[in-house]
């Protein structure tokens, strides 16, 4: 059989996790919380559960879970979408970007992206047969440069994929960069796909952006969510999309042969939260800017040199005047190994790799794990 | 856009489904139960949940359940797997079927598929580039003519897929069936997609076969099942694939981009009942036998004339005694409104149709809805 995906491993994130659990490392690698989720929310998932609601879910996820995601962009950004008609429930953001992506791009169809860049991107432009067209951006504040950008459209440039707030870097789109984005986008009749999981984690009072928030980017986009990311339970693997019905359509077209469905009780558990506590969508910044700051303070007595982070829950380290000797993937397994924390080297998200001596850190962990963290590294 | 899937619709599972809630009729178009999944495996999943199992499951799935996956194939048909590099965990039977199929055709490969057929497999070959070969069963038996199958290979042939306990029809595979299909895979190199998600209903102490229990065949194909369809909970979307290493790798490299993983507590909830309660399993078939018994039994005072079942949940029926001048879309639109029962066509498993006049039903019911159903049905 030939691959349809040659040059993929096993990804980072499993490898990493593996690694860490081995060496009963805290694992500070793949994306995840290390607390407990809400009781009130894993309740609703045992009472929807026992109350029988176990049969397939309709195809575009639950009602009342479409009328809460409708209900909460419209507070977020003030957008009134179609709940029958633009949204979908799908099995994680990640069956959301994939399914997205199949169907916008026809083979040859170039995608551009931005390295570092999260791995599902690529591989699934591959198996629709896409190019994918890597743009690096730059330490410290990896930054877009749209100018640059806009050199590298040829006549074959079908979609852009932008993930702000961003993974693993922390940066957060400014206005000035989605305005950007969407002059692009409209001029150039690409379509976009806004990967916007980290949605509700932005730091420092900046204002909450979205494509969502700009009318003519939102009519070429899909925007991708993560109720996994929000509610601190990664493992339930539920998302959504939102884009215009004409998209909205081929998009269902491809996710009822993908998945069909998700999970049916858990579909009403987070559409009970989202009606119940409403608030704990807006309180989840401020949840994680908290330890987002305590987690820089205990690093700053640290030989490692800390780059921004706008948003995300993740920190990227420079370990350069630790041991600039050795690549980033080395120094995470000896960091795992020797010290016992996982952390995710940052060259895997380049097409090319990086030489940067960089690593990042996930920071959705109880304050004890990240100060034990901050003391190991500390040492270092 | 230019849409991938030009033909396609919404699934006629959906839109019966709707249609029967419309005019509150008795559903028995889309196959799921009606009734309550067992109590220990809802309490397990709140359980596992409140126990704080709620982060990503590893990328193949919960190593537990990967165990008792391997311990029930070794039971079934005493195949040994190697539980770490055979199995994987996916999020339903259709998302397996799904990268089964990305992973296996290339653009041009020609997939040959029986008539009638599970809709989802003709549109993922379409998304692979691949040319999907319909080959017609015909009424009453539906049974595989495998010369006539050999005189449709060409040099493209890459995939056959096969599904029994066959839906909708509910024609199972003899010993004979399963020995020409391993012949016809092996003589002619190609591989197989042996979707057998019904496999624990197969009735009247027929040998219970799979593409498990004949090694050549194993060797080349991807074997998919449903936890959904066994413990009677289809809205968890839990599902795995078997297949040898090789092609297992090729498979999860796939899967770690579609979804990555699925609903964790679901996953070791589902563990616990392989363990604890492996009767349950065995015991499907002659809990869905009875129904089928007294189905059928209640509906031979009816006009319809009932074909064989040997397997699955689905009873066809055929109505041409009743109302020979109606397609069968427009008899079960008739039925769904008129008498409040809801069916399935049986021309929409087709990819140029059928004018028989035929219907499914599903019986995954409770006896009290059968009764009901049938004393309807008597009436026409
Ligand atoms: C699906 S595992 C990866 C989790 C994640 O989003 C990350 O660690 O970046
Ligand atoms: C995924 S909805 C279809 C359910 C089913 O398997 C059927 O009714 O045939």
């Amino acid at each position: 059989i030939v691959s349809k995906l040659p040059a993929v491993g096993t990804t980072i994130f499993s490898q990493m996790s593996q690694l860490a659990a081995e060496q009963q490392a805290i694992n500070l690698s793949q994306g995840f919380p290390d607390f407990a989720a809400d009781s009130q929310l894993l309740a609703a998932l045992a009472r929807h559960s026992s109350a029988g609601l176990n049969q397939y879910a309709p195809m575009p996820g639950v009602p009342l879970l479409l009328q809460q995601i409708a209900a909460l962009t419209a507070r977020c950004y003030g957008r009134t979408l179609d709940e029958s008609r633009e949204i979908i429930v799908t099995s994680g953001a990640t069956e959301a970007l994939f399914v997205a992506i199949q169907m916008l791009v026809q083979p040859g169809d170039e995608v551009l992206l931005f390295d570092p860049a999260y791995d599902s991107y690529s591989p699934a432009i591959q198996l629709a047969g896409g190019v994918p067209v890597h743009l690096r951006l730059e330490a410290p504040d990896y930054r877009v440069d749209w100018q640059q950008v806009a050199t590298r459209l040829t006549p074959r440039t079908k979609l852009i994929i932008v993930n702000s707030p961003h993974n693993p870097t922390g940066m957060v789109f400014s206005h000035a960069d989605w305005l950007a984005l969407q002059h692009l986008v409209t001029q150039h009749g690409l379509y976009c796909l806004s990967d916007e999981v980290y949605e509700h984690m932005v730091y420092d009072a900046a204002p909450r952006l979205s494509a969502n928030c700009f009318a003519e980017l939102a009519a070429r986009s899909v925007i991708v969510s993560s109720f996994g990311k929000t509610f601190h339970v990664t493992g339930w693997k539920l998302g959504y999309a939102v884009a215009p019905a004409a998209l909205m359509t081929e998009f269902r077209k491809i996710h009822q042969y993908v998945t069909f469905s998700s999970f049916t009780p858990a579909q009403y558990a987070i559409a009970e939260m989202l009606r119940e506590q409403p608030q704990q969508v807006t309180e989840l910044a401020a949840f994680y800017q908290h330890k987002r700051d305590q987690f820089r303070q205990a690093l700053s007595a640290s030989r490692f040199s800390l780059l921004p982070c706008q948003g995300t829950y993740f920190q990227l380290l420079d370990y350069s005047a630790i041991a600039p000797e050795l690549d980033d993937l080395s120094f995470c397994r000896y960091l795992t190994i020797e010290h016992k924390v996982a952390a995710i080297p940052l060259s895997v998200f380049y097409q090319h790799g990086s030489n940067a001596r960089i690593i990042r850190l996930c920071f959705a962990k109880q304050d004890t794990t990240l100060a034990q963290a901050a003391e190991v590294l500390c040492r270092l």
